[in-house]
């Protein structure tokens, strides 16, 4: 990390020293330089106007370069810098690159815009952008490229070979898929494979028809998880007929699992997926703002419940200091669980046959944990209050009680938005929080109130 | 998931249902058909006896699979299987497999047995194993795959064509590297490339210099990060003379991005990154124990703020009531800060040269936030309390206060730990909760008791 980074910052500081002086050709010079990613990554370190200015210098002179600079930034990011062109220009440098990136760019664009640029792209032959945009979002359509080398059956190892040398625009042979003569897929062989044969054995023969393939509409998490299972470098997306329409690269699924991972950390975070460290305050905060609005209204909904026992309170203020301390380490207690079976989904190892065996394992954690952490507070609450063992006792309980139903309630509510097929992660703060706030509040208080008499007034 | 996971289950029951009748040839026949992955899924899933006897017999008819297996089931339940059997057993087993996994799965083992196994190894001709060890984990040297697969400079393209062709155990064929008399990496060749050009061609006019490499003791994270961010298949490890050593290929990278991604999700929650769905309760019990006790601790230290607010409480019982609001509410500012920044750090978008930068952003976001949730709150206690006015300003002081606070917490904790070359992730519950409850009651009861007169009595 130390070096490249270092390095990414000493050419964002001579970026941004040959912008201020105008110095084009050295600038261009220094940005032809670099690596697409390394490109995205300057682009995303420049100030709003730096990088509209670096980009239009670059793009005028390397489309291609400023192009694949934009894929790596992100659709989102990468439209935002496309939007101040014209329609015909977008068209034009959509062209030089792959159809599956071009086609996240141009979703991403002012939706008039984002029609013009379809329209000038549709006519063009084999165009790819208009179709993979007709794919649901976050399919193995959506995210394939068409641009697929395949072989026809009927061709021998030496003639698969010229086909390759003498085919445009494949520039990373991953496997070598075959196709009949209506182009179903019907095997898959490898580069090395061929060379290892004689030239005139037959594709047939030395091909796999035993293959991994994804179709057009396969959810994009199912396509990671297939690749990274099965150590794949690539995988053939067919459609409903099993005919080769695309082709989905190793690359393709790491950002999917990137993103998926981060979709996870800031789901249960209560972030969308579209915040991060660089978006905008006022966009940060419009996409915060209602997720928080939702926590208010259950956090008032738990305060109520506190509200319930203010009579309680009133004789007994110790009450007060130590409700949160219930409350809170219930919603520990379940954010571990939430954690664990919401990666546990994730990874796919938490699966219907063994969701009943997690239960009743996360409740015998949840209860362990009470039983210890109960008596601990106990202590502490004894030490704290020199000797008022009564309250200690009530805390335990009403520890162990709210740890039991927030390791079930981690374990049910992830796995019940999964049946209603809302993502797991969404459980998060909101539910579980709400939750075991509730259940600490009425268990501790509640006990409290039953055992009033016990208790030290004042 | 679904088509996968159905097939999967089906599997699972034959297994069980032929284990119980003895039926080992079919059992065997069955589970010989299996994927290495598919297999690891179904040893995850059977209970720990079954797996072990599923294990046994497979292990003795085809010694290759079981291993491959066992390392898809990852190092730590794949050497509590091993475990049982002699060490001349494992020492034989662990050549069926990649050097990398067998160093990994010998790690785990019981230290005795591990420390035998590698005796029996050494003496074998480039074992690979018991050199991997002595790497640090989750450096390259411990990732990569020592039998890599290099081409002398001195060669032209026909010559290495046939060197290919003649080379045993080269599974997958990314790039080709090529190293001069002393093993120095001077470039590399694709595969492709080497078909294009006539066979008397020297590879030393075809081969790119410009190489992007790893040295051994680089960071997994940092690997990983080169070769998503670069599309890499495969990434050269050299020692620190730029010897080549190893490989490491795009399905190690996969694995090591999933697992930081569940230990970005873990230590946001406070779970220890051996825990898991499928980890046992007594297990996850220990590891989950000690992090809610630091909890414990901390939230006592918080109810400790509320007791000296006691006297306030007292008389104003209706503090009680919305206390844990502001408390609870810039928790999920914080958290939502947290994860943006955790996961900026390990995307690499937040670096060195934006940390003020974002520092500014989430202040702000933080302060946009504490106001409009201020002023919600404030007009929600209006009418709970029915017209209480000044409470409700004092909770929207407190929600303001206690979010901008939350937001710089959240941003300077993480960046603080990573200056302390602690994982920004550990920031947690721990550090950020107590913070935010402090912040939260001080503030809140704080600016009730100064304004005490104001607010109804009772």
């Amino acid at each position: 990390m130390a070096a490249q980074q270092h390095r990414n910052d000493l050419i964002l500081e001579s970026v941004r020293r040959l912008l201020r002086m105008g110095a084009t050709p050295n600038l261009l010079n220094l940005l032809q330089k670099q690596h697409p990613a390394d490109l995205a990554q300057i682009f995303a370190e420049l100030p709003d106007r730096e990088r509209h200015a670096a980009f239009n210098i670059l793009v005028e002179r390397n489309g291609r370069l400023a192009m694949e600079a934009l894929s790596e930034l992100g659709p989102e990011k990468g439209a935002e810098l496309l939007a101040l062109r014209s329609a015909e220009d977008i068209a034009r440098l959509s062209q030089e690159i792959a159809s599956d990136d071009a086609a996240a760019l141009v979703d991403q664009l002012p939706e008039e815009l984002s029609t013009a640029v379809l329209e000038l792209i549709r006519p063009k032959p084999g165009g790819g952008v208009t179709e993979l945009l007709e794919y649901e979002e976050q399919t193995a359509g959506r995210l394939m490229n068409p641009n697929v080398f395949a072989l026809s059956e009927d061709l021998t190892a030496g003639e698969a070979i010229t086909a390759l040398q003498t085919a445009r625009d494949v520039e990373m042979v991953f496997y070598l898929y075959v196709v009949d003569e209506r182009r179903h897929l019907v095997g898959v062989v490898s580069l090395r494979r061929l060379l290892l044969v004689p030239p005139d054995t037959p594709l047939k023969r030395i091909m796999t028809s035993d293959i991994y393939s994804a179709r057009v509409d396969t959810d994009q998490e199912e396509v990671a998880r297939q690749v990274a299972s099965y150590n794949l470098l690539a995988i053939p997306v067919v459609d409903a007929e099993n005919k080769l329409v695309g082709l989905i690269t190793v690359d393709d699924v790491i950002d999917v699992i990137k993103d998926e991972a981060t979709e996870d950390v800031y789901r249960l975070a209560g972030v969308s997926r579209d915040d991060g460290i660089l978006t905008p305050p006022k966009e940060s905060l419009r996409r915060r703002l209602p997720w928080l609005l939702v926590n208010l209204l259950t956090a008032f909904i738990a305060a109520s419940v506190v509200g319930l026992f203010s009579h309680t309170i009133d004789r007994v203020v110790a009450l007060a200091v130590f409700m949160p301390v219930v409350a809170g380490m219930g919603g520990n207690a379940a954010t571990q669980t939430l954690a664990v079976v919401v990666r546990g989904i994730a990874l796919g190892e938490l699966t219907w046959s063994n969701a009943r065996h997690a239960l009743i394992k996360e409740g015998l954690v949840g209860l362990g944990n009470g039983v210890a952490i109960g008596l601990v507070g106990a202590v502490l609450v004894w030490v704290v209050t020199r000797g008022d063992w009564p309250l200690g006792l009530i805390l335990m309980a009403a520890m162990i009680i709210n740890m039991f139903v927030a390791a079930i309630a981690g374990t049910l509510i992830p796995l019940g938005l999964r049946v209603l097929k809302i993502d797991p992660a969404l459980a998060s703060s909101v539910f579980i929080t709400t939750f075991t706030d509730v259940f600490g509040f009425l268990s501790f208080l509640g006990l409290a109130t039953i055992f009033v008499r016990f208790l030290p007034q004042g």
